[in-house]
């Protein structure tokens, strides 16, 4: 059961492990989308995600035995760590059962905390299953990632730091996979203050949680597809979808290409990386109905990693105009580079890169394809660009 | 003249346009490096660097005559979104000249802040001078970005804030190029603690600091060659120097290669995005010859360009043999490309680009020649798959 009383001292014991992640002002979001709107960083927690609070509440509220035996649990991501520096605080062993296939270096940061790893299955839930199994034969107590109401409650604690930092906030956004952050936020929300709203924002590609709403019970997604790896869930905590049921006010659902947007804007504006999960809450902004509201997107986690980091970049780049790649057939004679090159520049379109092939047909007037890479400053920029090559007599392609 | 009554009423005044940049513990460099090592991160101040401090302390002062006519100013950087947001706050108008090759997205950025921008120069210097010309001709109060006492009172505020988290401190770095946040910082530490020691860092390619200090008087560089462009000056502020050459400790040099490996670490551990100027101090830890001891970095802005980080990011993975790219001759039969993958799979290196060469030769037997980029966990990692492959006969070479 969730009591205002829990909270309360879940608060208090979290502040042993947790760094302040006070809440930042958006200036560039606040004025794109009308609000006065504020991050609640955790990607600067402490293991990089807020998953360390509910783990370290659990812990903490274990017998001595226990604690004594020793923990269990699997996971593939931030839950792991959270978990495993949250029992290096309490000295606590725990076991964490991983997929085989996670990056070495992943497991290597996990073991640095201080727990024992076991590399098992092909998937989190072949890990999980595998945990359980593991965790029953030698009676060691199971820790499930995000179906357990202490977890929860730790998690929540999120939001009693919200308000005593904003406690004019109107709107909170929380990011949802299994619902176990979300849970424990909005039925702390509804405790304290009924007039908050609680959004969840799921990728539309993972929306257990809105699906489960929908028919008024947990339902269990065939396949997901989201690159949001921290939420990318099949179904909703079983203990916590009551709770989900009776206190978000709504769920938002948003594109995995707005998730890429949002990783840009927020490297531009606020120079903080977020992980893909945690940067739902930031693309949600753009889809509130709302004006003049204060409005805290949580951002959840930043364990981006660093490949995938550089990637998103790209993308994102190349989404908001602001890279693109043009062809153009060229006669094969001197001179004709000189003259694309001049007219880029005098637009101040920045070439970052440039492919030149002499192979392409046997025409001596289309004889070359030259492409050309170029940043802008977004699509106006970009189009002025291209319909300047067209006036000129040029054929560019878009590729 | 700098006094402690002036630091005193400039931290009061500045907290009416800063945000809290509260220092964050850093578990991974203190490991590294056997110190408690601090961030104070003023890459996460408004508009993104610390000047806006100083120039909001600047304006703050001036008589009111001098705050009707307006202030003119030149910057190809931080010090021209800092004044444009101060002046903004303070209702006081700004022009400020900036180099005629500047990217539009940061004129644009400028721009939006309220002020007005004439673009004029090939260079800061250039720009610089018909911007005193101008400020002549039209009787306007000409600010400069950083020889000014009162700019350096404002910038220093950010140690003020330091001792209030952090009494106990025993050594704050310092990025410096013309030494306005330096001798700000310096000589309000010596004032308040003397016991505290305050280190100057510069790039080795723009340490004019260093070298004057050497002569005992302001030098000239001839040239300077660094990426951190933020503090790429080559004379230290005349006024100031006699206040750096009295209360700095030392100056501390780092590479521009330290820089890329600082920005790659920092974005791992910390979530967060520091120019090259503010990874100065970052870098500069590893030089330190103490241990036990407390150490904050000031990170002084994080205006890096997108696409600069981009490719940031791949060189400083590069150069943590995080990622490398070997070459192999293949003969052309069916299967080789199999085998060399299986080696690299089974030492879970993970592919990230292929280039298939067809006609590098015509012997048969090296007719193909294989490009892998892969992604490792670092310099053992790399060898142990260089030398897997000589094992298994081929002749990898890195490229």
């Amino acid at each position: 059961m969730y009591t205002l009383e829990k909270f309360e001292e879940a608060s208090e014991i979290v502040q042993n492990i947790t760094s302040e992640t006070k809440l930042i002002y958006s200036r560039y979001f606040s004025e794109q989308t009308g609000n006065k709107v504020y991050f609640k960083p955790e990607n600067m927690q402490n293991t990089g995600a807020y998953k360390v609070r509910g783990n370290y509440y659990k812990l903490s509220k274990m017998s001595a035995a226990d604690k004594e035996k020793g923990v269990i649990t699997a996971s593939a991501g931030n839950h792991a760590l959270g978990i495993a520096y949250a029992a290096k605080k309490l000295s606590v062993d725990v076991t964490i059962v991983m997929p085989a296939t996670m990056p070495l270096s992943k497991v290597h940061k996990v073991e640095n905390y201080g727990a024992n790893v076991i590399l098992n299955g092909n998937c989190f839930e072949e890990s999980y299953e595998y945990a359980s199994r593991l965790a029953k034969e030698k009676d060691m107590p199971f820790i499930h990632p995000f179906n357990d109401l202490e977890v929860s409650i730790g998690n929540g604690t999120i939001a009693m730091e919200i308000f005593k930092e904003l406690p004019t906030v109107d709107y909170i956004l929380v990011p949802a996979g299994g619902g176990g952050l979300l849970a424990g936020v909005a039925t702390l929300v509804r405790m304290l203050n009924p007039k908050i709203k609680v959004i969840g924002v799921q990728p539309s590609g993972a929306n257990c949680i809105q699906e489960s709403l929908r028919r008024g019970e947990p339902v269990m997604l065939d396949r997901i597809s989201t690159i949001a790896d921290g939420v990318a869930v099949k179904a909703p905590g079983e203990a916590l979808f009551p709770y989900i049921k009776e206190n978000v006010d709504d769920i938002i659902t948003v594109e995995d290409h707005e998730l890429i947007v949002a990783f840009v804007d927020l490297v531009e504006n606020h120079r903080i990386i977020a992980e893909n999960a945690g940067l739902l809450t930031i693309a949600a902004l753009r889809h509130l109905d709302i004006k003049n509201k204060k409005v805290v997107s949580i951002i959840s986690g930043g364990n981006m990693d660093i490949i995938t980091l550089s990637s998103t970049v790209q993308h994102g780049l190349a989404m908001k105009d602001r890279v693109f790649t043009v062809s153009i057939l060229l006669p094969d004679m001197p001179g004709e580079l000189v003259k694309v090159a001049t007219i880029i520049s005098e637009l101040k379109g920045n070439v970052i890169e440039l492919e030149h092939n002499q192979f392409v047909s046997v025409n001596r007037n289309d004889a070359v394809e030259l492409k050309i890479t170029m940043e802008a400053y977004g699509t106006q920029h970009k189009n002025k660009i291209f319909e300047e090559l067209v006036k000129k007599g040029y054929r560019p392609k878009i590729v």
